[in-house]
């Protein structure tokens, strides 16, 4: 079947146009014109750049080639490319107006002209052609023997200026080559921010040389060396990236607060043994570094004139390390608890006139604003930041919804009203599992609110939060990639480019091209089942995890105390996505037989029932040997009988009473096994 | 089929007791005793540490629990173990006598015994609890519902104390997740020392202060900082793991001669428009960092005071970022052309009485030995290095054999006679895709010899040599393992441990294990073909890549230009692997039906050739819309004309000439496709 299909579609691309309905170019384009004939790619194929460019177009210019060698197998002639102008009768003309700053607001657009002999990208600057790079990359085909571009014309440009991937490095700490080729994803991808959430309550991830307590006591030893973060800055540059460092504060504070616990906010009786005198015989708490997950109480004293002391002092160390205009503080979550707690702090308050914890908050924020305009950044923070005295210079993360009791987006249309610039993460938080459909209809530009032209310029764009209390180097990728693709056409293309369809079509090949950049989303997965099956077959339970998907929001980790930041993540749910494979498939089996109770469409529905049948006896005999499997068994049997069930619905043969039925396939419903649940359960219902 | 075995295993362990030949050891241990019972793992199991041991012990015991968590999803209580006595009670005791040195003959042995209740590590040092630790994981079983190690005693130690891998990081680089991965992978396999070649004709690999130009103009932009080696150091300093550095010279010198073409041998007449004067007034050559492998003639000019002055400034700066003792200077394959070439050199040589280019070499050689001795270090070379002025403090590093014109290990011999230290690389080269048999039974004691004691113990060992004229960084672990876990095994265990079945039956759980460590041998696998296949269906191309191996020896790259340092290496060849996994079992199925030509036997060889019929077919059709697919398909073709006569010759209605049968099955021999041979030649030939 699958054959028949590749062959019919071989037939039209070898002896037909290929349609623009047939490319898989994410973000889409602005503006595309496809015209007849195409450009064919020889091993004599060379880049010729010109202009004024940054010397990142040569290092950008020498990997498409490799890339697009790697791809077509063609060995081509030129080596690196270094200089301007080298090649004068190359294929590829690159030109570019300027050098491109790592910034935001800068001009990134590009016009990508594909003739029959010459293919040219003209770009006001080299970020620019980057981009006009990566789409020429994207609209490469093949007629069966050779490979070719399309005759095209591309004219194309960003509508937001932030579009953004936060990594948190804290939870699980996530070395070097994990960052490099989730940054390599993003200039794929047309991103142009990486936020780096490098403090939390779990770890400090920075090498200190003026403050080393924090690594030694508060890192585990798993940091960026200051020269890693420059190399990752500079890496990042080459690639059209901006890094935006961030340090968690006054809440998250635990790593901080375990190196020094002296601007701690908790107050304690002198009674206890865990206590100890500080030198203005204020009683003090010792911290240590956290390993569960959750919100916890350690914040950082805005009281103690220490506090900024040491802030000051770490700004210093760490602003130099990021040329980029922005510094991420953080200043969510804070619940404070040991502020309501602490005489000293609630005294200080009353002196300042600052009635509440947020505007106490507000104070702290604001000291740290000049430290930072010291060094030339802008300060940024989680939208908890937000009160009347913050400063409009700084710029509003907004990020709750509905799970903190408030409407989604609700602060980023107050922060625009109010002033400030604002970047919306809320709707993209892709390591919560939910499903890519619900992340790439969230458009950042809110409707409905009769926004002015000043205050919709204020919306900058948008950003995916990976926060890693449930992910390791080893499954990161899976949860960043392929979601983040879809939050990169929403950031990138077009308002009205929404159908949900069309981009996973596309995203199927722009998710296995991904994989030529290092990224593991794809093949990581068989080693975690390799793992779970003991070196068995993983046919079986490939298919099953086909049908799975993790729990969603923040439902696996119960108390964020079940996994610990030291537990396995080599678990069935590891290896399982959202938007599970088989489950998209069976849905549209279902749909089309429920149109049409034609045999074929029949036998296609059944086909997958059948399979389930089969892949819970085999992971029966699979667990046999592989104590790992067992927890998956339950669901898997769950699945299998509400399959047979329905396969002699589908044939009009059932002889159970429609109550039991539905209990079998609310049972399919669960949420009790191996923290993942059938993605089924819709379609099954649908059947009954 | 496959199933019914599992389950007749399933029987066996949850019955029965597990037998020795069961176990899954590697290195196979020097002396192992089973007992009948067993050590049940649970959420408890804890590990405690006391005697002197140096803190490597606790880094290494915290990452043998998170493993083991992994593999068994526990969900061990056990965080971080950073201190000595933490849990007097753990079940897991490991005590070491004293702190272990990373250096040549340190004590590595350990007992392991493993009781009901109770397991203990007892070693000398921390080094040999760390190779207890591996055996330990190793041990690991499970009867379907649980995890067990079997009650155990094991007596450990090495046979030789030099178990090496060299990694070339010069032709292509190697990035630094590579280099760790790698070293997690000789740590497992008991293996102690890291050769790492940081330089060669194509590229300086080394950060250098006060010689910024090798990083500048040879390396492009490829090159470990500093700061980056002092860290691979330490990580392989917590593995128990030496690293050599090597940095070769005279020969093989283009990067060096790049960043310093006035230390070059080349002398050329003043009329050529690329020479130009230097200060002396002699000619000199400039030098491009060269893209080909193979042999070239650039040298250093050891008749020029400034090669040493410059080597000298090299060393200061190299030799503090490596504690170990020994620096390996290269000195292979220098053909002396340009010596010979240069009126200069020659002279030189007269002056100083040395009659040959070799003794001109060993004048050179002998000029480093001081300069290294400065800083702690003792010389190395490959064998052209010995001669009879060479010190004997030199270790003379054995590699050459049929290929280069003289017998195997016969410098090994030599070296020993004359006193001089030795490591064995012949027979170890993995880069060329040898099968593992042949490494595995290439014992570094020469037979029949009659070596004196003290010559003997001058054989330190072996080391398997990874050039990477043809790996890269995404298939380099597929070319190292798994074959040098049984390369490791040859170095660790007695000399009688031989048995080839065995070892292969071991290695299959090997392999897959060392996957844990983030080793990608397994799953590049499939990234390279879904490339190949543009991302279809790739069963057939997989079932194809299993009977195929890449050519062996220097014959992949003809003349060394076929490929270049940047060419694609996406390709089929780079997928496949010595030892394809079906060949072995396709020949162990001919094998076993010649011997007894039942229908059983008869349909396990048909199953075969049916199969690879059909793969030849799919290829034709994955091929439409995949052209990397089509160099490959004349091959697929040559193997699907044999499998149908065969397949008529089994049923005895072959009605082809015997001649016309023999030649079909030649067409197999062949290696003008793709790069690869089909590893079923010899099979096919016994069926006739």
């Amino acid at each position: 079947m699958k054959y028949i299909l590749v062959l019919l579609l071989a037939g039209l691309t070898s002896n037909a146009q290929v349609q623009k309905e047939q490319l898989n170019l994410m973000p889409w384009p602005q503006s595309i014109v496809l015209n007849e004939g195409s450009f064919a790619l020889s091993k004599n194929f060379k880049v010729n750049i010109t202009g004024n460019p940054n010397v990142r177009i040569f290092g950008a210019a020498t990997r498409f080639l490799r890339r697009l060698d790697g791809r077509t197998g063609m060995f081509f002639e030129q080596g690196f490319i270094t200089k301007l102008n080298e090649s004068p009768t190359a294929e590829l003309q690159i030109n570019c107006e300027k050098s491109g700053k790592i910034a935001l607001y800068e001009d990134e657009s590009y016009h990508l002209d594909i003739k029959k002999n010459k293919i040219t990208i003209n770009a006001t600057s080299d970020l620019g052609a980057l981009h006009g790079l990566e789409t020429l990359l994207q609209l490469l085909q093949n007629n069966g023997t050779s490979f070719y571009f399309p005759t095209t014309q591309i004219s194309d440009f960003p509508r937001f200026t932030w579009r953004g991937l936060m990594m948190d490095a804290a939870r699980h700490f996530q070395p070097i080559d994990v960052v490099k080729r989730n940054i390599d994803g993003l200039a794929a991808m047309k991103m142009n921010v990486f936020h780096w959430h490098l403090v939390d309550d779990q770890g400090w991830r920075i090498e200190m040389k003026k403050h080393p307590k924090l690594i030694e006591l508060a890192s585990d030893g798993l940091y960026y060396t200051q020269e890693e973060i420059r190399n990752i800055v500079k890496y990042a540059d080459e690639r059209g990236i901006l890094i935006v460092p961030e340090i968690d504060v006054p809440g998250h504070g635990t790593a901080i607060l375990t190196a020094y616990p002296e601007i701690g906010s908790k107050a304690i009786t002198l009674s206890g043994g865990t206590t100890e005198k500080n030198i203005q015989g204020t009683a003090i708490t010792t911290y240590t570094v956290e390993r569960n997950a959750g919100i916890f109480s350690p914040t950082l004293d805005p009281s103690n004139p220490k506090t900024y002391q040491l802030l000051s002092g770490i700004f210093d160390e760490v602003c130099p390390l990021f040329p980029g205009a922005y510094f991420h503080i953080g200043g969510d979550e804070n619940e404070g608890k040991d502020w309501d707690a602490n005489p000293k702090i609630q005294e200080f308050k009353k002196k300042n006139k600052l009635a509440t914890n947020h505007e106490l908050q507000t104070y702290f924020t604001m000291q740290l604003a000049p430290m930072l305009k010291k060094h030339g950044k802008q300060l940024m923070g989680w939208e908890e930041i937000l009160t009347k005295d913050l400063s409009k210079d700084a710029i509003v993360h907004s990020w709750r919804g509905p799970n903190e009791g408030v409407l989604p987006g609700q602060s980023l249309a107050e922060a625009v009203k109010k002033g400030y610039k604002t970047v919306l993460s809320n709707g993209y938080y892709i390591d919560l599992m939910y499903p890519i459909e619900s992340h790439y209809l969230n458009d950042p530009m809110p409707k409905g609110l009769n926004l002015t032209t000043e205050e919709k310029a204020r919306i900058l764009g948008g950003e995916a939060p990976m926060w890693t209390e449930l992910a390791t180097p080893e499954t990161i990728d899976s949860r960043i990639w392929p979601r983040t693709a879809a939050i990169a056409e929403r950031l990138w293309s077009a308002e009205n480019i929404t159908d949900v369809a069309d981009m996973h079509r596309r995203l199927e090949t722009i998710s296995f091209r991904l994989e030529e950049l290092g990224l593991t989303h794809i093949r990581n997965k068989d080693v975690i089942l390799r793992n779970i099956a003991n070196n068995q077959e993983i046919k079986s339970l490939n298919e099953f995890s086909n049908v799975c998907e993790p729990l969603k929001g923040y439902t696996r980790n119960k108390d964020g105390t079940e996994y610990k930041m030291y537990s396995p993540f080599t678990l069935f749910a590891d290896a399982c996505t959202p938007d599970a494979k088989d489950a998209l498939a069976f849905d549209n089996a279902v749909n089309q037989y429920l149109a049409n109770k034609s045999l074929e469409n029949k036998s296609k529905v059944a086909m997958f029932l059948n399979k389930w049948i089969a892949v819970n006896n085999d992971l029966k005999e699979l667990s046999n040997t592989a104590p790992l499997v067992r927890p998956v068994l339950p669901l898997a049997q769950k699945l299998s009988a509400a399959s047979q069930q329905l396969l002699l619905v589908l044939d009009n043969k059932s002889t159970s009473k429609s109550e039991d039925l539905k209990n079998l396939i609310e049972e399919c419903n669960t949420k009790d096994h191996a923290d993942v649940e059938l993605a089924v359960y819709n379609s099954f219902k649908k059947l009954i």
